[in-house]
C-alpha cells in the first residue's frame, strides 16, 4: 500500500477522542467519520475527533495524558496551546481508575509443560548457573559439550527431542561486591532461575572462596534439592568440575527428555514487556499493539510484567489510578522515589519531560511521552509492584523495579518467573533471554524486512494501515500461544539468549 | 621435608630485621644466628633479630610497617606491645625511599613478537570486541567457529600454528549508562584491547543504537585502520554479520599467522600483578616471592603493574615514599580519596584496620595488612599512576587505580597494555585473561597439588623450608620469560581467559 492511499490517521484505542496524524494533514482531510482537520495537522500530532470542553481528560492508548485548558471542538490540532498536566501529578488518585477485568467466557489455550509442582513450562533446558564470574568459563564448557550449532545445524542432543539445549548463564560479579542489596538481587536473581519452571534440572558452579557462597545461596533462596552444587576449590580445579558437569547432564538429560505437552489454559502465560531500540513508530504501531495483547492476555486469566522504571518515571500518576490498592499504588511510588536518589548519588539524572525535539514530534506532556513505552502494559488494573528479580505471583498487569537497559530488565523479568517475552524495537535489537523465549516485535515495515532473520512480527502494517492496532494485538496474541506451545522464535532459531544473562550490577566494586 | 625438619622462621626479605614464625616457638628456639627467641613467639608472628632502639623503623619485605615504642633486643617478640605506626600515616615523605634503580649488566631475553610499530606481543589473537552486550551473542558465534576444544584437542586453527586463537571479549554493558566516566571507562579499555600488542586484527561489533557508538570508540580512541567495525543494524542482522565476521577472520588468518619469534630484551616485560583467593600463606609465600620477581623484572628494564586499590587503601604511604616525585605520590594520594568518596555514597566501607583476629595471627599494623598484597610490587620506585585501564608508558614499577575483584583488576591491567599477567591464589583461582597469558602461582602444596590442573608455579615451598623467598623469586622469573616465550600457561591449556573479561562496572544502570 503506497503513501497515497494510506489512512491519514492512527487510532490507538478505541476510546481515545484523538488520533494521530500519520504525516501532515491539510485543512480539510478527513480524521473521523463526518470529522476534517479544521488546520494544518503536522506529522505525529493529535487532532480532536470529538469535542472536548475545558478541563476535559484527553486519552491516548486509552489512558490519561492530560487535561484541556479551553474547549476543544472536533478537527481540532490538540498541543502544547490547549493541553496541560493540571494539577494531575500532584495526584495519585488511587485506583479511581481500576476497574473489574473483563474477563472471556472461555479462555484460550497452549500446549505447555506441567511440572511435578503444578507450574507451567513453555520450555525445557537444563541449566547452568553459576556464583561468581570465577567459575563463568567452567560453566561455559560444560554447556558448550551439548550446545547446538545454529550456523550447521549439528545437535549433540538431537536424540532428545524434547530437551531444548544446555545453557550456561554466567555473570561478571559475585565477589568484590557489597553485602546487603547487591548481594541480596544477586541471589534473588539467581535464585529466580535456579526455580525457573523451564529449567528441568539446574546445576549451580562456585569457585569455594567468593563472597556469593553457594552454601549461602542455597539457604537464602530455599535451594536445597532443586539444585546440584559444585565449587571449583573442593572439586579439585576446574577440568575436573567440568568433567563432573558433563557427567552430570549426561545423568539426567533422559530424564530431562521425559516431558510431554499438554493443553492448559491461557492464564498459564506470563509475559515480560520489554521495548529496546525505540523509534518514532515505538509509540504507535509495536509498543500499543502489544499493549492491546497484554489487554488480551490478562482477559484470560493470564500475567504480563512492565518493568523499565525510567521510563515510567514522571508518570507513575497514570499506574497509580489503575492501582488496585493504594499499598500497591505506593510501593510504584516508593520505587520512583528510591530510582531519584539512587541516580543523584550516583551523578545521573531522572528527566522524563518531553524535549523541544519531542514536542516538535507531537509529544505534548511527560504523560504522553512516558506512555509511548508503558502502553506495552495495555489498560488493566495494576495489580501488584515487585522488586528486581522478584517471584511474580499475582495474575493480572504487574510491575518490576528494573533500569530500562534491555538484558538487565529482562534478566530481572525471567527471575520474575516470566515464561514468555515480548520485545519491541524500532532499530532492531537482537535479544534472547534463555530459558524463556523472546518474540521479537518490529515497529516498522522496512527494518523487519531488512531484519527478517531476527524479528518475529511486523507492527509496521499499522502505519501503512493494512492493520488496526487491535487486529495487531490480536496476532501478537495468537503467535504468544503458539511460542509458548513450542514453536522456536527467531532468536531460538540462532541460539541467542546465553550471552544476554545480566544481574543488575549494583553497589561499588571493590 | 616434613614439620619437625622444617626451620622455625621464614625471613621474607633480606635486609628485614624481623622474621616470621613458621609454627609456635618455644623460648631458646633459634631464630637467626647467634639468635634465640626470647620467649614463646606465636604462630605467624615476628621475632627481631637485631636489636631496634625506641622508635626505629621495623620492615618486613623491606617495606616499614612501623616504628618500635621502646627498644626491642635481638630474639624479642615484635607486636602491638612495641611497635605502633607513630606520625608515619600522617606524613607522605615524598620519595624519601626511592633509590637509583640497580639495573642488571646484561638483560635476560625472550623469544617474542614485535610488532610493525616496534611493541613486542608474547601472543597472536585474532580479537573480536563489542560496543555493547547487544552484540555480544554475535561476538561469541564467530569466535566459536575457530574455537579450540580443550576437552578433545580439535582445533579448527590447526593449520595456522602462529595463531593462538580468535577471542570474544563481550560484557554486560554499553547502553542503559551514565554518559561521562562510566562511558570513558569502558571506552578506555576497548580501546586499550583494541591496541593491545598481542592482537594481530581485532573487529569491533555494535548493534548500531547503543549508547557506545562504535563511531564514537574509533574517534575516541583513534582506532580508525585498527578495528574492522561492523554494526549488526546496518548489516541487516545478526546472521549476516557472523557471517560476514567469519568471512572476515578467514581473509586475515593467513596474515595473522606470518609472524615469527624473535630474541628481545627482558625489558619488553609488562607484567600485571593479581591475588584472588587470597589465605593465611599469601602474606608470607607467593606474595612476597612474585615481589622478588618483580625486582628482577624492573632491574631487566621491564614493567610492573600493582593494582586492587583498596588493597592498598590506608598504607598508601609506604609508596609515597618511593615515589620518584611528589607528582607521582600525589596522584596516589588522589586515588585512595577518591575511593572513600566513591564507597561512602553507595554505603560500602574502606577500612583496612587490622582486625582483631588479624592480630592474633601476628598482623600489627594497617601497614603490615596491606603490604601481604603489596608486596607483589617488589621494592623498587614507585614511577607512575594511572586510571583503570590507561596505557602504561613507564618502564618500572607503576600504579593502576582498579577494584580488588581479579576479572575487573585484570581487565584494566591488561587493557593497560600488560603482555603477562601473574596471580598469586592461596584458596585455588583459577583465571585467565585472553590475549595475556594468566601464571597462577599456588601460596601452598596442598593447594598445588590438588588443583595441579590449574597451577603454575608452586610457592609453597617457602612454607616447608625448602626454597627461599628469593629463590622463588628467580624461579618464577624464569616463568615469565619462558610464557612470555609461548609455553602454554595452564589457564591457556584449558582455553580460560574469554568469560573474565570484566571491565570495571561505573555509575547507575539506567
Ligand atoms: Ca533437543
Ligand atoms: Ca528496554
Ligand atoms: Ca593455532
Ligand atoms: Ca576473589
Ligand atoms: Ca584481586
Amino acid at each position: 500500500m503506497d503513501a497515497i492511499t494510506q489512512p491519514p490517521v492512527i487510532r490507538l484505542h478505541p476510546e481515545d477522542g484523538v488520533v494521530i496524524a500519520r504525516q501532515v494533514l491539510p485543512p480539510g482531510t478527513p480524521v473521523a467519520p463526518n470529522v476534517v482537520a479544521a488546520t494544518r495537522i503536522p506529522a505525529g500530532h493529535k487532532v480532536a475527533v470529538r469535542f472536548h470542553a475545558e478541563g476535559e481528560p484527553v486519552t491516548r492508548y486509552g489512558q490519561i495524558i492530560g487535561f484541556t485548558t479551553e474547549p476543544v471542538p472536533p478537527g481540532h490540532w490538540v498541543h502544547t496551546h490547549n493541553l496541560a498536566m493540571g494539577d494531575f501529578a500532584r495526584d495519585y488518585a488511587w485506583g479511581v481508575d481500576a476497574r473489574p477485568t473483563d474477563y472471556v467466557a472461555e479462555p484460550a489455550t497452549f500446549q505447555g509443560i506441567r511440572r511435578p509442582d503444578g507450574r507451567v513450562a513453555t520450555r525445557n533446558y537444563i541449566g547452568i548457573l553459576t556464583s561468581v564470574n570465577c567459575s563463568a568459563h567452567v560453566a561455559d564448557l560444560i554447556a558448550q559439550a551439548f550446545r547446538r550449532n545454529p550456523l550447521t545445524g549439528e545437535d549433540p542432543l538431537a536424540e532428545w527431542p524434547n530437551v531444548d539445549g544446555v545453557v550456561a548463564l554466567t555473570h561478571k560479579t559475585g565477589c568484590g561486591m557489597t553485602q546487603g542489596e547487591p548481594l541480596s538481587l544477586l541471589r534473588r536473581t539467581l535464585g529466580g532461575f535456579a526455580r525457573h519452571a523451564n529449567f528441568s534440572h539446574v546445576i549451580g558452579i562456585g569457585l569455594g572462596c567468593e563472597v556469593n557462597q553457594i552454601g549461602g545461596l542455597l539457604e537464602e533462596q530455599r535451594l536445597a534439592g532443586r539444585l546440584r552444587s559444585m565449587d571449583i576449590q573442593e572439586m579439585g580445579g576446574s577440568r575436573k568440575t567440568v568433567q563432573a558437569g558433563i557427567d552430570f547432564v549426561r545423568e539426567v538429560v533422559a530424564e530431562a527428555n521425559r516431558v510431554t505437552r499438554e493443553t492448559v489454559p491461557a492464564s498459564e502465560l506470563c509475559v515480560a514487556l520489554q521495548c529496546g531500540g525505540s523509534d518514532g513508530y515505538s509509540g504507535i504501531t509495536a509498543n500499543p499493539a502489544l499493549g492491546a495483547a497484554s489487554d488480551l492476555v490478562v482477559r484470560h486469566g493470564g500475567t504480563v510484567i512492565l518493568s523499565e522504571s525510567p521510563e515510567t518515571y514522571g508518570a507513575e500518576h497514570l499506574f497509580t489510578r489503575r492501582a488496585v490498592s493504594q499499598e500497591v499504588g505506593q510501593k510504584l511510588v516508593d520505587v520512583m522515589h528510591w530510582w531519584e536518589d539512587y541516580t543523584s548519588k550516583l551523578g545521573a539524572e531522572m528527566d522524563a519531560n518531553p524535549s523541544p525535539g519531542n514536542k516538535l514530534g507531537g509529544l505534548t506532556t511527560i504523560l504522553e511521552k512516558s506512555l509511548g513505552a508503558m502502553a506495552k502494559a495495555g489498560s488493566t488494573n495494576l495489580v501488584d509492584v515487585v522488586r528486581y528479580a522478584e517471584a511474580v505471583t499475582q495474575r493480572g498487569f504487574v510491575f518490576m523495579d528494573t533500569p530500562g537497559y534491555d538484558p538487565v530488565a529482562a534478566t530481572g523479568q525471567v527471575a520474575g518467573g516470566a515464561n514468555l517475552l515480548c520485545f519491541t524495537t524500532g532499530r532492531g535489537s537482537v535479544f534472547g533471554c534463555k530459558p524463556t523465549p523472546s518474540i521479537k516485535l518490529a515497529t516498522n515495515t522496512p527494518m523487519y524486512e531488512r531484519m527478517v532473520d531476527d524479528m518475529d512480527i511486523n507492527c509496521g502494517t499499522i502505519v501503512t494501515g493494512e492493520e488496526t492496532v487491535q487486529q495487531v494485538g490480536e496476532r501478537i496474541f495468537q503467535h504468544m500461544l503458539r511460542t509458548a506451545s513450542g514453536e522456536r522464535t527467531k532468536s531460538e532459531e540462532f541460539d541467542f539468549g546465553g550471552a544476554e544473562f545480566a544481574p543488575w550490577p549494583m553497589g561499588a566494586t571493590m
